[in-house]
């Protein structure tokens, strides 16, 4: 290969953006074009976040956002924008742009524009470009994600309940309900200045939040039809943890009859196994139930499955680093796959700890 | 009143036993006669725990255990010993004994002595005196508490997942399945001396553990049969969070219908208001989730509930300092209802936070 | 005694002011008129601080700020301000007020004026006034607060520092140079919304502040020259730990000579023992070094040394809990002493690890 | 380049081990011919550390030993073990070795015997080849460690201090005293099941320890003698800080005279940025103090430094990683200098912040 890819990355320092930056700053055939940020314009990236290590001489410093000519050079875009924005910023710029798109945003993940209304409050401004968006779930979603150029990177909840869901959910295993319990590091929540995300109120607190409907539901019973080919609610519950990084979410799913043969690794742990296999970003490790510090720092995700037959309930634990596998690893993960890289590309880094 | 009454401690040295002799130290009407601890025997107790503030002359130090003599001066005495020893404990001293006995170890919770075997994986050796202990979850068996001699305190779990289902199981609310994830500090699992409890396993980390059923999970279904007047099993999983102290309990119980109605605020909601207002360790916060924070170093138990009519959920959360309301505050809170003292004696601290 | 003294405090909803509230609370001969507080003004105590537990029927709600009335019913303020509003909110009321005054704030600690505008940058409004309050380190000053009306309690830093050297100042120890370090818990900030203290920014962190010239060095030389009846400048660095509460002080005092037998445990460590052998907060731990957490939720101070005769160098390590011994426990220490109570009255709890 | 590099490692199961192993592994120019562990032997890496991801299909266990055959295959082996055990290996392999060495350990540190003596309380072993090592602090020795071919790394704490020291001793400024002060997290203890360790005695927990003489001080005073070419007795005291990883470093030098020049920036200022501006490893922030975080997961120390004119005291602060740039990373930047590679091959990762 002889020219590197160029990337663009708008919204590029929050912990998503500076995530992505550095990924794509260790990817052999990827260079950074732009990064845009309006809170930090025209400072240098390692000035805002003194970890980053600028490359050789050139020195990446943040702009307030693209040209035209910016964007008439790129080959993909990253957005990493909240809420509502990355469909205001893809409105604003004209329609002819060659290039291709990841959205790790929540705008183009919901393909029903009533959907989108019902957990986001607001009306969708690019209805008709919904469908174009392919969910980025990369082990479910490979080969649509190979043929399209467009799209919308999964939240970060529902990478580690729809991961953990996926085997029995295409193997056609029948659950009868599905109590979702997910605890979440604060970076999840992103760099509000909000008192709520004072360390004298995280450190040795734990709590639940949106308990009555978190928007990432939608995204979860969404992508469970489309794998189940039924519908099915989904009880989910987020938690905040004392920590900076990483999901872990318990999922219970009662099933109608589960006996020991089950439980001691019979056919529901072979669907596990062979489901991801093939996978290097998936690891399941049977009934050792992994910890999240396995995966903190690493773009994997670990799952292990308990079988309780005194109560028929099959528990499913994963574990993400959420700014990675469940978001900006992913989306990297996604690109690779969409421009005929290798998988692993950028993404062979060991976790801290 | 003119004498103090006289406890004894067994098992003084571990995270229960401190926090006992701490609250029973500002106890009004209680004079601590000795603590004994094979561990630190003949050390002065705040050598061992340099937060413990000896109160005027009188030293406290740790005796290696009671002789006859010792024990012919007490009224109460607490147990705080791991499983199988408090037993062991009582069928060694002479029956003829006329103390009290808080039990604060698990071994005279489970009354059903083949329940005891199935959760314990061994025969109970005083199977006959179970039935003289009296289940100690205070706001529920008040009454009884007040006419025994013998109470078997409950686990630091069962006792944030029983305050949270006492209301609407007392009340006869139809409950369909009930999932449980409680979340504990890594004092729950005591002072071992263990690779697992090391700092760099326990920070920046989460996990379950005993996924296929811990034994509180006996103690539990047994008190909901006691409340429900019917058998109901539960799926419960406990988690270890990076954090000393705390439980959060997380119970999600489908119902056959829950309405609008119910949902902001209906008849469920003035069960909880209800049952609880009298009591003066419990809250209930109506739909404002708790926080785990809110009751670090108190002998309170916050309880707040969300109804998720989409998917006809129930889910009650519940938060208790384990080692206080979950061990040694409730211990004392049994000890002054028994006694007769008023209920809030030498409990009446505030939380650190 | 009949009836109970009557305590305002301003600047309730503070770190320092709800420590403050829960003291004050517990003790036996003390009764809150009022707790004013412009942030929460009308809303309860428990509401805003829900560890903290509302004692009987009486519910303790922040008044906005005290009535003349108010003001004449009560027997002592303390005054939990930032600094420049202490001095302002006293110019404020009538000078005709019979009430004695506990400022925990720091506009009355340097009695010169030129230090005080030096270290805070701005004239002060009162200076008049200054001479009349006592410096608050109560160890050190107890029989000119037994006698006066009005206090200026110690900043945090200072208490840790100045109770390490008071020993050997008092007793004409030769010194030839200082150096300290401090580190503290994010909570001696306050409770600013300042992206500085978010979560992210504080957890797995550390780092020194001010290292130029914190404002604590001019009250810290002060005192060393009341006590030392000479001037020692010192250098002093404070450092921030991801931890929400405590000071661990470490001082390095370069002597003339050392030698094996002072550090064998000589001269200087009797100096130590005895000048704090009858005092109640504070402890003397000879050369085994104390921890941090050894008196967090206590109002002790903890003190060891070293002595490295290598180097000639005297360590002296100190330990308190910045809200309690280094703030709130202090100031009702200083009020016990003032008003004739017993010294330890309200202050006896222990620490919560 | 053709073939690459084979590395052998002995005791990787440490802390330093795994993050060697995880750099080489990431290594352009080496391969891991082995991985020696005792506890380990025959168990893969990434059962043991579960955040390790195997590359490609060669999946790497621990042997227990290397035999003859083994050694006989290596270009460069680390030693990552204990006091005392580095040179006990040494000697019971047969001289006739043609394989680099790069010891982690501490044996061949200290070149003078008596030294090694006084600091580790026993007799060296392989006297004859402590002049062999040469001392890996890379900044200062670059050019003695690409013409050697044994490497005794130093010590973590004594990287962020020489580190700190190094330009203004190697450039002759005048110093009359040095207090040093290091913070630690908890990992420089390495994994040993120590009740000291528990979570429970870490957390929440801050204290100073080896306060009468720590033995990295005896390295620490060799290479400044070795820097300023005269003996300076340095007066340094280690603290543990609740975390996992990372060392802050605060030092304060006595000076002569330091004026208001010398503070905005003057001789001293530039010293600094001169002496590593080529550095790629070193930044050296002026008076914006580094914070820990900004080098977790990195092989970079950071130097900030404050003049305080009012005592003449120059403060310097330095933080590393001490797995990183205290350890393995260095480790790896001396092989890369002595083999010729590109000094920063394999350590360009960023932080994990």
């Amino acid at each position: 290969m002889k020219e590197k890819i160029k990337a663009g990355i708008i919204g590029g320092s929050g912990f998503t953006g500076i995530e992505l930056i550095k990924i794509l700053d260790g990817h052999k055939y990827v260079e950074i074009a732009f990064a845009a940020s309006r809170t930090y314009k025209n400072l240098k990236v390692s000035k805002i976040f003194p970890s980053y290590k600028d490359k050789g001489n050139k020195k990446l410093s943040f702009i307030e956002k693209p040209t035209a000519e910016d964007l008439g050079k790129i080959d993909v875009m990253f957005l990493c924008l909240p809420p509502l924005e990355s469909m205001e910023f893809l409105k604003n710029i004209s329609g002819r742009n060659k290039f291709r798109i990841i959205d790790l945003g929540s705008d183009f993940r919901l393909k029903n524009p009533e959907d989108y209304k019902y957990w986001y409050g607001t009306e969708h401004i690019l209805k008709n470009r919904l469908s174009g968006f392919v969910y980025g779930l990369t082990e479910v979603n490979k080969k649509k994600i190979k043929e399209s150029s467009y799209i919308a990177n999964p939240g970060c909840y529902p990478v580690s309940v729809l991961l953990g869901l996926a085997p029995i959910l295409k193997n056609n295993v029948k659950i009868e309900d599905i109590y979702i319990d997910s605890k979440s590091g604060v970076s999840g929540a992103g760099r509000k200045l909000n008192k709520e995300y004072l360390f004298s109120n995280i450190d040795n607190n734990f709590y639940a939040y949106s308990t009555t409907g978190h928007r990432h539901t939608g995204e979860i019973e969404q992508e469970i039809e489309n794998m189940a080919k039924k519908k099915i609610k989904v009880s989910f519950t987020p938690h905040l943890m004392p920590m900076e990084r990483g999901i872990f979410t318990s999922i219970y799913c009662r099933m109608g009859k589960l006996t020991e043969e089950d439980a001691a690794g019979g056919k529901i742990f072979k669907i596990f196994e062979n489901f991801y296999k093939e996978m290097p970003f998936v690891s399941f490790t049977g009934n050792k139930i992994p910890k999240l510090k396995d995966v903190l720092g690493t773009n994997m995700c670990m799952i292990g499955i308990s079988q309780d037959i005194r109560t028929h309930t099959l528990k499913i634990f994963s574990v993400i680093d959420n700014l990675l596998k469940g978001a900006a690893g992913q989306a990297v993960q996604n690109m690779n796959i969409m421009l005929g890289f290798d998988e692993e590309e950028g993404l062979k880094f060991n976790g801290m700890f």
